[in-house]
C-alpha cells in the first residue's frame, strides 16, 4: 500500500503531531498530518488512493479556496492567511500535491478523513508559502483556518458534486464522439438495404443506415438526459455546516461562498433552498446513477446488436463486419472476435453494479447525514470513468471501421419471406399469406414465386422491391 | 386460474375460430377469440390477469379508438365500421369488459397477445353493436379493421406509455398527500428543539419541525423529478408499424393518430422524431424506473428515520411517538411496533427489485424491438401502485398521528455534550473541548459544568441555549 | 379489495371484539378477529392476500398443531382445547378456510399480523368444534391457547421455512421435467453435426445433441444446488419465543415441538443450535434467493440460446426450429416468434428483481429481529412459483417440439472456415492458416480448397470430417 | 497508464513481432509480445492491471506448468522446452514478472488477451533460460509450446478458478479472525444484562454476551457456506479446448493435466464430467458471488447493529462503546464516530454491486462460451479482497476494543416496561398488561409499581429479575 511505504522510508525524519487520541510521529516531509495518518491506518480496503480521482482533488481545492475568500471578505480571516491559503489551493488544484492525497477512497466517517486530508495538505503548503515549517499550526491551522466556517458535512458533498461535474465533461464528449461515429456510418450506409428483425425473427426490410442512425439518436437522447441530471448536481449545501442549521457559519457566508465557488469552477452552482434537507439528501446522486445506468444499458444493447449483426463469418447473421483489432484464438486460425463491443458490455455490467452500490448506500443514510457518501462518490466516479473510456474505445476501434457487403445484404432481402409484407397492400393479405407459406415450406423466394405465378410483372416487382421503398425512405 | 374456469364452465356452448395453427373452439359468450385463447394457454405464470391493471385496458381502448378515427378520416375505414369500433372502444374504456382481458401480464411475444386480446374484444363488441354474432369477422375483423395501420410494435408501447401516465396521477397525488402531512407536522413542531445526529452520534440541536420539513422538501423534489421523467413517456411511436419504417401506414396517419390520441387521453403526446429508434428503445422506461427507485429509496430513508426516532419507549431514542394502529406482540404486553413505516420500507425494497427487473429486460432488447416490454410494463405498474398505496398509508396512518414529548426532548438537548458546539464561538474551541471531555467522563451536563465554573451567567447561558438560537431559526 | 367487500356485505350482522386500541365490530361469520381486521385496514398494498400462497396456510396450521400437541404433552393445554385446536388445524391445513386469510402478504410487523390471522381463524374454528360461538375467547383464546409457548418471532419464520420447502417440491419437479425434455432431445439429435460458436463467431463443429445435453447437465446442477440450499431452510427456531432466549417457553418444549412438526410435515426439520442468532438471521433466505437467481440466470441463458439458434427463418442462424404455439404478427404474414423462451427470460428477470428485494430486506434487519420477513417470504414465493411455471411451460410448449434440418446444418459445417481447426493436426498450423485466409477472402469452402490443392484425397477428407470425429464423440 | 509509460520510455530499443494484422515494434526488454501490446492498446478502461491481482498470475503460471508437464509426459513437448517452460512458470509463480502483466483486467475477448499475455511472458522467460533472445519464437513459441493442448476457453477459466481459491484463503482467515473477536467479547460480556429489541422497540432482556455470540455464530455459518461454495470452483475444464469437445487435445491429457495441476496448487481439483457444459457455464461463479453477497449482507447487518448500539453518547441507545480510532468533527469537539463499521457497510454495498455485475455478465453468456468472464473474475476478486480487508479491520480496530457500562445497562433493564413479560407467568397476562400500561403512562418503573402494589416481595422480585433468569441463561 503506497502510504505504508511512504511511512517506512521516512521513519528517520519525522515531526510530532497530536489529536484527541494522542501524539503521533508524522513523516517530516509529508504535507498531510496526524488525522490523515490515522485514517490511512484505519482504512486499507481497495489499495487505491484519492489521487486516482484527480477531479476530487481539484474540487476540494476550489471549495477551500472559495471558503477562504469568503472568510476573508467577511473579516474572519486576515490578509496573510487568506492569501497563503488561496495560493496553496491554486497549487493543489494544479495537481502539484496529488501524491499527498493518500487515503483510500472507500472510508468511514462520511468524508471527514478526506476533508481532513485536504485541510492538512493545504495548511502545510500555506505554511511553507508563509515561510513556516510544516506542522507549525499555530500560524495557520487546518481546522481553524482552512476549514473555517465549514463542516465536512457541507464541504465534502460540495466537493463531490463539483468533481462529478468535472468528470461528466469527458464523458459527454466521449458520448458525442460515439454518436458522431454512428452518424457517419448512417450516412455511409444510408442506401444499403437489409432485413430488419423483431424478436430475432426476420421482419421487414430497412437500411443499415437506419440502424446506425437509430443508435446515434439513442446516444443523443442519453447525452441529453445525462446533461439534465447533472443540473441536479450543481445544487450545493455549502454553509450548512454540521447538520444544515448553519450553526457557526456567519451571516452572508452561504451566498458569498457559492458565488466565489461558481466563479472558481465555472459551474452554474446554486445553494439548496433547504439546507437541513440538502445535508442528509443524496437524491441527486441516486438520480445521476440511475441515468448512468440508463446510458450503460443502452450502450450494452448497441454492443449486443453489434456482436449479433457481425456474427459469422459463415454460420451467423453477418450483416456487418467489425474491424479486426487483435488476433483471435491460437487454436482456431483466422478467428476474429468482437472484443471491443465485448469490453463495453462488461463496462455496462459494472455500471449496473455501481448503481446497486449507490442504491444501497443511499438507502442506508440516517437522520441528519448519509455516512456512506464516500462509496457513492467512488462508484459514480468509476461509472463515469469507465463509460468515458468505453465510448471512446467503441467509437475509435470499432464503429468507425465497420464495413458491409451490400450485395449479400440485398440478396438476403430478396430471399426473405418478410418481403411479402411489402407486397401486402398490392396482393392482399390472403394471397400474401399463401405465398409466405409456400416460400417457407419450399425454401424458394417470394419474388420468384410471385413472378412464377404471374401475379406481377418483373417491372412492377422491381419497383415494389426498390430499396428506398422497402425501407420507406421517402416518408 | 380464472380463464381456465371460464373455459370449463362454458364447454357446452362454443363457436369455432381458426388461426395459422388450426381450428379451435372458443366459448360462445367470450368476446376474446382464438389468439387470446392460445396465449392464455401458453402463458400461465403469475395467476394475475391484464384486468388487474385497468389503466392498460383504458389505454388500449384509446389507442384503438384513435386509430379508428384516423383510418376513417383517411378513408381506410367506412362509416359503419368506424362508428362501431369507436363505440366499442368507449365501452371498453369505461371498464365494461375488463373481465375479457384474461391474459397473464407476464407473457412472451412483445405484447402481441395483449394487442390481439384488445383487437378481438373490441371487434366482437363492435360486431354486437352492428347486430352481428361474435366471431362473424367477415363484417368487422380484429386485424383488418381494429388493428388497421398498426402493428403490436407501435400500438403496444403507446398503450403502455399512456397507462403509465394514468397510473402516475394517483402516485403523484399520494406523494403530495404525504408531503402535506409532513409539512403540517413541520408547522406543529416548529419550535420543539431536539438533538440532531450525524453518523448516529449526537451532533448539534435542531427542531423537530426542521426534520419534518426536510422530509417534505425531499418528497417535493421527488415529485418534481417524477413529473419530469413522465414527460419522456409522452413521446409515442404510433405510426411506426413493425420496425419503425412505417411500412403499410398511410401518409398522414402518424400525425393524425397522435392528435386524436392526445385529445382522447388528455395527455400532451408527441411523436418520436425517429421511429426506428423509438420502436426498439425502452430508455424512457429505464429512466422512469430509475426515478421510481429514487423515490423509493428516499421514502425508505424517511421510514428508517421514523422507526429509529420512535425507538423505545425506554431503551431507545424516543424522539417521537408514532400512533398505535394495531396491537403488538401477544407475548409482550403493551408493545406497539412501527408497522406502517415497516410496510413502506418493504415496498421500497420491492421497487428496487422491480427496477432490477426493468434493467435486465431493457438490456435484453435486440435489434429492432424489445421483446420484454410486458415485464417492464408489469414491473413499473407494480412499483407505481405499491408506492401510491405506501405513500397514502404512511400519510394517513402514521405521519398525521405523530406526537412528541417537548420537555423530554429539551432535557435531552440540555444534557447533551453536543451543546458545546453552540458555546464554541463564545468560550473558544480549547475551553469547549475541555468541557466536552469533562462532561463525557463525569456524566454531567455541559450547562451544569459551565455554570459551576462560572464561565457564563445563568442569563447568558439561557440566551445561548434558546431553542430558536440553537436551531438557528433566525437565519 | 376482497376483505373490504366482505365487511361491506356483512355490516348488518357483527360481533364485538376488542384489543388494546379499543372495541371493533367484526363480521359475525368471520373466523378472523379484531387483530386481523386492524391489519387488513392498515395494509392495503398489493391487492393480493395470504390465500394466494396456500403453502403458507398449510405451514401455519402445522406449526400451530405441533405447538398444541407439545403444550398438551407438557401439561399446559387440557385435552378439550388440545383436541379442538388439533382438529381445527387439520381442517385449516386441508384448505377449508383459505378465504379467511385475508391479509396482504406485504405487511409491517414482522409477520405478527399473519400469525394473529392464523391464531384467530384456528381459535374460532376450534370454538365451533367445541360448540361455542365465534369470538367466545374465554373458552379458547387465540393468544393464550393457540399461540401458547410461541411468539410471532419463532412461529412465523418457522412457518415461512416450511412453506418454502413445500413450494420447492413442484419447482424441483418442474426443473426435472425440463431437464428430461432436454435430455430426450440430446438423444434425438446426438448425431446431428453443427457449428459450435464462441463469442458469436464460428468456432469448431459439435452436435446438436451435445448442446441439449449441456443444458440438461446445467439444469441438473441447478437442481442439486437448489436441493442443497433447501437443507438450510429446514433449520427452524421454534422455541425461541420473542428474541431467542426462549423466555416463557417451558423446558422440553423446543425439542418436542420440532419433533411433532417434523412428523406433521414430513420434513427433516432441526432446531438451530443458537436461537438468539437464528431469530434475527435470514441468511438461509438470502442464500436460497441467491441460488434461485442462479437458476434463473442459467435458464435465461438457455432461452437466449434457444431464441438465437432459432433466429431466421432466412436471415438468422436457423440451427433449430421451435414449435409454433401461436400466430405471430398481423402485419407480417407467416411470422412465428419464440414466445415461450421470451416469457421464461422475463421470469428470470423477475427473479433477479426479487433477489434484489430479498437482499435489501435482509440487510435492513436490526438487532434481535428482521421486521421485513414478510416481503422476503413474498418475493421468494413468487420466484419459486414463476420459475415452476416457467420450467414446465418451456419443457412442454417449446423444448419437446424442437426440430432441426440435419442436411442444412451439415452443409453449414462443410462450408465453415472453422473446419480448418479439425485439419490442423494433419495439415499443420501454417498451411491451415493459409487455407483459412483464402476461404475467408474468396468465399469458398475449406474442403473444396483442400481438394483443389490436392492436399488430401476425398476419402481422407471424408474421414476427417466425419461428424463423430468433428464433435469428438469418441472421447 | 502504466503500460503506456513503459512503451514511451523504451521506444529507442525495440524488437519486431507480427500477428495476423501485421508487424509491430515491441520494447526490446518486454517479456510480453505483440498480442499483449494490441490488447493493451485496445483495452484502456480501469487504469488497473492484471498485476493488481497476483493470485491470477500465480494461477496462470501453474496452469501452464501443469500443461507443460502433461505435454512432456505425453511426448508432445521435448525435454529442453518442457524444462525451460517449467522453470519459467516457477519464476512467474514466484512473482518475479508481475510487472509484465500489463493488461487491463476489464477486457474483451473472453480472457484471450490475458492468456496471450501469460503465454508470451512465459515463452520469453523460457527463451532467456535457454539462452535465446526474447522474441526468437522459432525455438519456443507462446502458442505452439506454452499454449500446447490448450485453448483460452479452458486455460483461462481454470486459472480464474484457482485464483479464486487462492483469494478465498485470506478471506476465510479474516472471517475467522472476526468470529474469534466476537466470541471473545461474548465471553467477556456473558453476564452483562441488557434490553433486547425487536422492530427497534424494547422487547425482553438478554445479555450483551448473547448478542456477540449471535454475531460469532452468524460469521461461522457464513464461513461454512463460503467454504462449501468454493468446492464448486474446484471443478475445472482443462482439456475442453475451444468448446468442450476437446478437439486437438491428445488422449489422456485431460486426466493427467488435472492431476499435475492439483499437485502444483495443493487444491482438490477435479475435471467437470461434461466439458461442453462446463466451458460455457459460469454457474459456480454466480453461486459463489451469491454467497459473497450473503456474507456481505450479514456483515452489514452486524455493522448496522454496532452503529445503532453505540449511538449516543447521550441521545442514543448507548448499549456499547466503540473504541475511538480517529478524531471526529472539527466543528463538534469531542465527537467520535463509528468509522470502522461505516467502512465495512460500504464494502458490503460494493459486494452487492459486484454481484449485480456478475449476474448481468453471467446472463449475457451465449452459446458455447461466456465472453464476459474477465469482468466476473474482476468483480469476484474485488469482493473477496475488500471483504478480507473489511473483516480484518473490523476485528482489530473495532470489535476487540468494545466496552460496556454494565450498571447503566442494568438500570435500563430495571426501568424497562419489557420486564413485564418476565413477570407474565407469575402475575398473569391481564395484571401484567395493566402494569405495563401504568408504567408507560406514568413514566414509572415496572418493578417499582409491582412493589408498591405489593404484588411480590422484594426478594421474589429480585429472583425474577436475576440477569441469568432474564436472559434465560440456564436453558
Amino acid at each position: 500500500m503506497p502510504f505504508k511505504e511512504k511511512i517506512m522510508t521516512t521513519t528517520m525524519n519525522t515531526r510530532l503531531e497530536h489529536d484527541l487520541i494522542g501524539d503521533r510521529e508524522v513523516p517530516a516531509e509529508a504535507y498531510w498530518g496526524v488525522h490523515t495518518l490515522r485514517a490511512a491506518e484505519n482504512f486499507r480496503i481497495t489499495g487505491q488512493t484519492l489521487a486516482d480521482n484527480p477531479h476530487l482533488i481539484v474540487a476540494f481545492a476550489r471549495v477551500k479556496q472559495a471558503a477562504a475568500r469568503t472568510n476573508h471578505q467577511l473579516g474572519l480571516l486576515n490578509d496573510t492567511r487568506a492569501t497563503a491559503i488561496d495560493q496553496a489551493c491554486e497549487r493543489v488544484a494544479n495537481g502539484e500535491f496529488n501524491d499527498q492525497f493518500i487515503l483510500d477512497p472507500v472510508q468511514g466517517g462520511a468524508g471527514t478523513s478526506t476533508n481532513m486530508n485536504a485541510n492538512e495538505v493545504i495548511a502545510n503548503v500555506a505554511l511553507e508559502i508563509l515561510g513556516h515549517a510544516k506542522g507549525d499550526y499555530q500560524h495557520l491551522h487546518p481546522n481553524d483556518h482552512v476549514n473555517l466556517s465549514q463542516s465536512t458535512n457541507d464541504a465534502y458533498p460540495t466537493a463531490v458534486k463539483i468533481a462529478t461535474c468535472f468528470a461528466a465533461r469527458p464523458l459527454l464528449a466521449a458520448m458525442g464522439e460515439l454518436e458522431d461515429a454512428c452518424r457517419r456510418k448512417a450516412v455511409e450506409f444510408r442506401s444499403v438495404v437489409k432485413m430488419g428483425r423483431t424478436q430475432l425473427q426476420d421482419a421487414v426490410p430497412m437500411t443499415v443506415g437506419q440502424e446506425f442512425e437509430g443508435w446515434a439518436v439513442t446516444l443523443r437522447e442519453d447525452h441529453d438526459r445525462l446533461s439534465e441530471s447533472l443540473q441536479l448536481v450543481t445544487e450545493i449545501n455549502l454553509g450548512a455546516t454540521a447538520i444544515g442549521t448553519g450553526l457557526n457559519a456567519p451571516v452572508g457566508y452561504t451566498e458569498a461562498v457559492c458565488s466565489h465557488l461558481a466563479q472558481l469552477t465555472g459551474l452554474p452552482l446554486s445553494t439548496s433552498p433547504n439546507l437541513v434537507e440538502a445535508t442528509s439528501d443524496v437524491g441527486s446522486f441516486v438520480h445521476l446513477s440511475g441515468v448512468l445506468k440508463r446510458v450503460a444499458i443502452k450502450l450494452s444493447k448497441i454492443c449486443n446488436d453489434l456482436r449479433l449483426l457481425s456474427s459469422g463469418p459463415r454460420a451467423g447473421l453477418n450483416d456487418i463486419q467489425l474491424p479486426a483489432v487483435q488476433s483471435g484464438s491460437s487454436i482456431m486460425p483466422g478467428k476474429v472476435n468482437p472484443v471491443i463491443p465485448e469490453v463495453v458490455n462488461q463496462i455496462a455490467y459494472q455500471v449496473v453494479g455501481y448503481d446497486a452500490t449507490v442504491t444501497m448506500a443511499a438507502e442506508g443514510g440516517q437522520l441528519q447525514l448519509n455516512a456512506f457518501e464516500p462509496v457513492i462518490l467512488h462508484s459514480i466516479g468509476l461509472s463515469m470513468k469507465h463509460l468515458t473510456n468505453g465510448c471512446t474505445t467503441l467509437a475509435q476501434k470499432c464503429i468507425s471501421g465497420i464495413t458491409v457487403d451490400e450485395d449479400a445484404l440485398r440478396r438476403q432481402v430478396e430471399q426473405s419471406i418478410g418481403l411479402v409484407t411489402a407486397l401486402n397492400p398490392v396482393l392482399g393479405y390472403a394471397q400474401s399469406t399463401m405465398i409466405a407459406m409456400e416460400a417457407l415450406h419450399s425454401g424458394r423466394g417470394v419474388a420468384e414465386l410471385v413472378l412464377e405465378c404471374k401475379l406481377l410483372t418483373a417491372t412492377e416487382l422491381a419497383e415494389l422491391l426498390r430499396p428506398e421503398r422497402l425501407a420507406n425512405l421517402q416518408k
